[in-house]
């Protein structure tokens, strides 16, 4: 068995970047700009805006943090979102979710222009993502498949079987992992709460990929000898044994399922990592205009 | 052993629509307008484009025809195409497809404004179908997910083996039966030419959706007693026996395939009739402003 490592790959993609854009200043290039809207004070929403930020200083991209308190209308915002629409200097920029409950995701999402939508999210980067056309895919999936590019993981010909059929991770990994190329054409299955006989399916996976946030949901007896596991699950639970009283669980019972996988992520420290280094590739594919 | 009657069904929606349009009309509502773009003179799309001016004029609806000789340039053709979605009303338009080689059809789709695209090729229309929001969905997943809901057949927790990738058929279809709710709510799993035990998936399939072109391609070996098959295929083949000289083949070897089937779609008269009234369907819709 071997570990996935993506705290490791991240921080290579991380110091690619950051080469990248020396070499871009040095040549007078424009320095990339993520901006970011951040409405309330959530704190996992804090974590991960602060943690983008820090990502952004690291590789050297100008960023830019907008703040709204929770009782921001939908209009104050969408007129914001509008502004950075129009701002030339920002090249990508994201709306920190959740939102409270009087602003429409899907309004706010919507009204993103799809060329500085690094998170992926807008119906037309899903859309392009979905007919095989270069588009911003969601940092999750995205990190995922870079882990498998880097990690040289063979899906051509093999069957995945993809727990979960969320928006933002399984159905995306469904569609990438089963087009043309590398890394696809690989028989896919989609699994969820609705399937009938989900341990003989799992079974059959080469590749398992679990993201349904259920804590050790997968076991042993679900994984066939030799596969690989990608574990997307991230369950706070808590936890004596740490200083922060919690403690982040996969969706794979690690201990007993590890042992049986050619390759496995470990939770924390696979797949969560990659998921700002995704959204760093995103912002200097919208400096570069490399999509749009 | 039952067959799906797509010819039938098709029938049904067309007299449906023009129970609609006619009320819509009476109560003085503007009469539903599609137009057609058609570049060139190919045998095929003459015919499809005949089919759907005459289908309009069946429901009630105003029908445009738009016609450009194969030498017209891009700019040419998107200038049109900008004209259509600028013009009132007119509520949906296609490009009829294949577009001579000189002219990229991709382009031609982006710039149809997605609130009139009703052959929902438009990456919006694709990425809102994908988020499971409503949308456009183009014609013949749409025509195969009406077959499915007018005959109840089951599909929540089923296996669906979907053969075939395809932007028009198996991509869409393996999104929308493994969405929430029903049609829909089944395990799916996609096949295409790299998989490597196409048969033992098939198999297990409670539901195959054939489509990938290849005549008689599914066998009687492939398919679980009592299981479900959607023939999506319709190669032309030559026949001696037809006055035309050519007859349709499906993706289903039907003869040796059919008895072992619950329930089963012709080719023709299964999937293929249905493709029209789902296009009526999207622009009743698009009249209707029931998307956007």
């Amino acid at each position: 068995m071997q570990i996935i490592d993506g705290k490791a790959t991240s921080q290579i993609v991380k110091d690619e970047i950051a080469a990248e854009v020396t070499q871009m200043k040095a040549k007078g290039g424009k320095t990339p700009h993520l901006a970011a809207i951040l409405v309330g004070n959530d704190g996992g929403s804090e974590t991960y805006v602060a943690a983008k930020i820090k990502a952004c200083e690291y590789v050297g991209f100008k960023s830019s943090l907008v703040r709204f308190k929770d009782d921001v209308s939908e209009e104050e915002l969408l007129a914001k979102v509008q502004e950075l629409n129009d701002d030339d200097d920002i090249d990508g920029f994201i709306v920190q979710l959740p939102l409270p409950k009087h602003i429409s995701e899907q309004k706010v999402t919507d009204a993103v222009d799809y060329r500085k939508d690094v998170d992926g999210f807008h119906p037309q980067n899903v859309g392009k993502m979905s007919i095989g056309s270069p588009a911003f895919v969601s940092a999750t999936p995205q990190g995922i498949m870079e882990l498998i590019k880097r990690y040289k993981i063979e899906t051509s010909g093999k069957h995945v079987v993809i727990i979960g059929r969320s928006n933002i991770v399984g159905r995306p990994m469904s569609i990438l992992l089963s087009q043309k190329g590398y890394p696809g054409d690989a028989t896919v299955t989609v699994c969820h709460s609705r399937t009938a006989n989900l341990k003989e399916v799992c079974l059959q996976g080469d590749i398992i990929i679990a993201a349904i946030g259920s804590p050790e949901f997968v076991k042993a007896n679900m994984v066939k000898q030799g596969a690989v596991v990608i574990d997307v699950g991230t369950t706070r639970i808590k936890s004596d044994t740490t200083k922060s009283g919690w403690k982040l669980k996969g969706d794979v019972a690690y201990d007993e399922v590890a042992s049986k996988c050619s390759w496995i992520t470990p939770v924390p420290g696979g797949v969560g990592p990659m998921t700002i280094a995704s959204l760093l590739q995103n912002t200097l594919k919208a400096a570069k205009k490399e999509i749009y």
